[in-house]
């Protein structure tokens, strides 16, 4: 659990893309995030405050997260010195980099001087057990997608807050290092050990109230080569009541797999039902979400109107145009 | 790689069970074995003479295998004496325990002074890459279950003896603990972090001649809720050309799951077959291997063949009537 709220730290970041993590935060949990840390030369901005460490500290910052990719996988000096005088004015730290920080000498022994924590979402901090299949209380819907990157943490975080707004009781249940940065826990699902995979899952979505949902982010894609495996443990382990089917319709290959084309929808929609009945018999797929960010409005309502009437379920992009549709379709479970 | 030939340490095994490593060794490889090492107390054997550690070196032993499965997951002392008095004498020791060799320093220190090497195959010693997908040359066959623990290692070992026999030109590939030390080497799969799982097994089986077949030993189960994200890492990784059914027609439930019944092998057949032709669109299924050890010889004759009609597919029990129909299958392949 990382303390919030964030000071969200985008270091020099070359360009808006490198600090998705930051604009993740800002999206979804921007009660999270009292403003931005940048240094000089940063391309990018999440629309915070600017604010030294010390302004971030009296609005009650608690953690600075690195919300930035970095350069060559290392962690630079100009950062380290950031990274430094945080930790001594009592900020703990927080990263989904690759590099993690409990492997730099200076922040460890910073951080132990100091009596405070650094936090790599990139790896496990928790052992994890073994799934044991046993029925949960409470309902769960999962994300699934035709390939990896399709949408799936921004159709679970849309749909999350679509259920708020109606009334339900929903939690979005992280399984990527954005999307624990995002909400400050949740389990790294692609560097959990094989074993423990489905059980993470269990773990990460226990017995609940009856009318509770557990929104969780869909990993891969049960049709995509490198991490198919880790798909199908979100499907075990999450046990879920409801499956949404997530797509983007532009793409010419599986992403990293040029020789592999996207399935269709209804493909996935049928191996994911099908492997999804195993752990829960009553599972049903209530809607479809489709990432239309680059098709024009026109087309990708058209596109959504296709689809619809293809699959016979409600077809959105929950980020451009919503997601109360999902939302409701789960309400009528 | 782990040196051959070994000395199999059955230590002060409780019952015959215990000792299953060591029989798989016997059973598979005996050519790797010189000889068995016991203590005062050893309940099992595995048919081979008993040596000291003197003699089993004077025959050429260059590995001291453990065996057994140690009790309540502690090394104890009787056994330690003999392990360091193998390191002082040269052997290098391998273990598929739970609680690692590397783990214990007096064994450690023992290895580092010795210029000896310690074998944990329970962990990976590689680092694995994410899977390319990319398509390799060679053939290969994967044994897929209707649950664990069903006969997947005694399937593959028992096929690539008849292939062998038959001439034909085929490698065993150990994805579990006691496979890897059945034959020196191996990915312990179920150990290995998920974003690799895919691309370990494209590593252990790459490029190969155009008439080489790789016979994979099978983990878990597409349907067993606990391990299926390993299951489907093979079968995506595997790039399959041939699935073998696995089968153990007594079980009442899934291993482990009381709340699960144990899928059809026609529901496995179909989900396993679908989802490989995603990675190798000519995949097919060849044949049924039963494990009917608990069933009279009438008994299991007349259920291989209602099977044999059921499915249209050669039936087998490899390992008590042979292999060889799966490998004529293959080879017609």
């Amino acid at each position: 659990m990382i303390q919030t709220p964030y000071l969200l730290f985008l270091g020099d970041a070359p360009d808006q893309l490198a600090a998705k993590v930051a604009q993740g935060i800002k999206d979804w949990r921007p009660e999270n995030a009292v403003g931005q840390f940048r240094l000089p030369g940063c391309k990018a901005t999440v629309g915070l405050t600017d604010m030294t460490l010390a302004e971030a500290q009296a609005a009650g910052a608690k953690t600075l997260v690195i919300g930035v990719a970095n350069r060559g996988g290392v962690i630079s000096q100009a950062w380290k010195e950031v990274l430094l005088e945080a930790l001594a004015m009592g900020y703990d730290l927080a990263s989904g980099l690759h590099n993690l920080l409990s492997e730099e000498e200076d922040l460890v022994a910073a951080a132990a001087e100091h009596g405070r924590d650094l936090h790599d979402v990139r790896i496990p901090s928790v052992d994890y057990p073994i799934a044991s299949g046993v029925k949960r209380t409470g309902k769960r819907v999962l994300a699934v997608g035709t390939d990896c990157s399709v949408g799936k943490m921004y159709t679970a975080l849309a749909l999350d807050a679509a259920m708020q707004a109606r009334g339900m009781k929903s939690t979005f249940r992280a399984t990527g290092q954005t999307g624990i940065l995002i909400i400050g826990h949740g389990v790294p699902l692609d560097a959990v050990v094989a074993d423990f995979m489905a059980g993470s899952i269990e773990y990460l979505t226990p017995d609940n109230d009856p009318d509770h949902w557990d929104v969780i982010e869909g990993q891969g894609s049960l049709h995509h080569i490198s991490y198919s495996g880790v798909t199908l443990a979100l499907v075990h382990g999450g046990q879920p009541d409801a499956l949404i089917i997530c797509h983007e319709p532009t793409r010419s290959h599986m992403r990293g797999l040029p020789d592999y084309k996207v399935p269709s929808m209804q493909a996935i929609r049928d191996v994911a039902l099908s492997l999804a009945r195993v752990g829960n018999p009553d599972c049903v797929v209530v809607g479809a979400a489709v990432n239309t960010q680059h098709m024009g409005k026109e087309e990708a309502l058209a596109y959504l109107e296709r689809v619809e009437k293809e699959m016979g379920l409600p077809a959105v992009d929950p980020f451009r145009f919503g997601a109360e549709r999902l939302a409701e379709a789960l309400e009528a479970i």
